[in-house]
């Protein structure tokens, strides 16, 4: 936890917040805070700075004063064929902590039903993630996530308004082009599931200004992958 | 497990191996393979190909012919310093699927002692998170990794051999350098621990030449920065 990170509930006046809960926890035994001592924080949607604290006991209060805004967002929006659940968690934070601020998880022919129905779908897990990618990369604007449990109606009906001026990539080991580098502005990046999206989805991304791009024979893991192709791009 | 890594005990015969274990049951219960089909497998240290089943209850066996030689390495080392136990098993995996081959795990002022006491050091362990990493990646290069405990003789001894020739850099994130992109050659990269180096550890790697450099305000894991540098680098 590099910044902790504030939400509106938080604030008792203008300038005091008073927190428990996991990040009380982390600030008495991970940072060992004692009153007096100055932590990073930022405001959820908002600026950072820093926070003094004023009381540590049953409860973390600080007075704060926000000064910078945060770091700038990458211009990447990623769609994601539902990870497995147990990697869900880190994709997510990882994503967000390289500054992604719009992650669409999507449905896919290799993508196993029943990930649909895991509890790290749910809002508060995938706030939590979030968070914490956030709190680790001292940002403070949470990316966006959407779910999309029908890949062909996502492609067809929504993503070519999405994509509208976006460099369209889908990530395919066999795929000819190798993935530019440094680009300048937006890119749309897709990454299929684990054993990679069937030939009739890249077609279908194809069909709509996708282009299928490679970064070596290696098969990577999701979150190596996501990480990766970020560092390329930008 | 997008290859079956066989090793030499593996081998009943020329062609022929004999698995049993964690291999028998990934086989069994995640591929979902029988008598017949063929699986992609390759050797330790040589070459990969297929395996034709040819038995599957209490062991798998199968019929192999190697055709290919794995995919390129890529010519960096990592110096690392020693992640949370938790963490090293992702980096150690990561940095194999990425192709890296050498590895050096050091202390640091913020790594904590506790660390080096960890079962996850051990030799099967690193060995298996190697393996998962090789697996995935569909390689069979082993890196070898190797452990320091003494930071400044080995940045002092050490390391100025080792980095010879090599482009020498060392993420920080309060670096005024930007971390170069699309490098020809060999790269030595120093990692530090949760916190980061301290300034004199810096100071310690720049006296042999490592220049510090940066990748921007946010700061990541430490297997999420691997993976964007090395994306950013080849």
């Amino acid at each position: 936890m590099n910044l902790i990170l504030l939400f509106e509930d938080d604030f008792v006046s203008d300038d005091e917040v008073r927190l428990s809960g996991r990040r009380l926890e982390h600030v008495m035994n991970v940072h060992r805070a004692n009153a007096g001592d100055e932590l990073k924080v930022g405001v959820c949607g908002g600026r950072i700075g820093s926070g003094i604290v004023t009381r540590l006991d049953d409860a973390l209060e600080m007075r704060v004063t926000l000064d910078r805004d945060p770091p700038p967002p990458i211009p990447l929006t990623l769609i994601l064929a539902l990870p497995r659940p147990k990697v869900l968690n880190r994709v997510i934070a990882s994503a967000t902590s390289l500054g992604v601020k719009r992650i669409h998880l999507v449905n896919a022919w290799r993508v196993e039903k029943s990930y649909w129905k895991s509890p790290k779908l749910s809002h508060e897990n995938l706030l939590l993630q979030r968070t914490l990618g956030l709190e680790q990369a001292k940002d403070t604007i949470l990316p966006d996530i959407s779910l999309h449990r029908l890949f062909r109606p996502f492609v067809e009906n929504e993503l070519p308004s999405i994509a509208n001026g976006s460099l369209a990539l889908v990530a395919h080991p066999h795929a000819q082009a190798e993935c530019p580098r440094a680009v300048e502005g937006a890119v749309m990046l897709a990454i299929g599931p684990e054993g990679g999206f069937i030939a009739e989805e890249i077609a279908s991304l194809e069909r709509i200004g996708f282009q299928a791009v490679s970064i070596g024979a290696r098969v990577l893991r999701v979150e190596t992958a996501v990480a990766a192709l970020i560092g390329r791009l930008y």
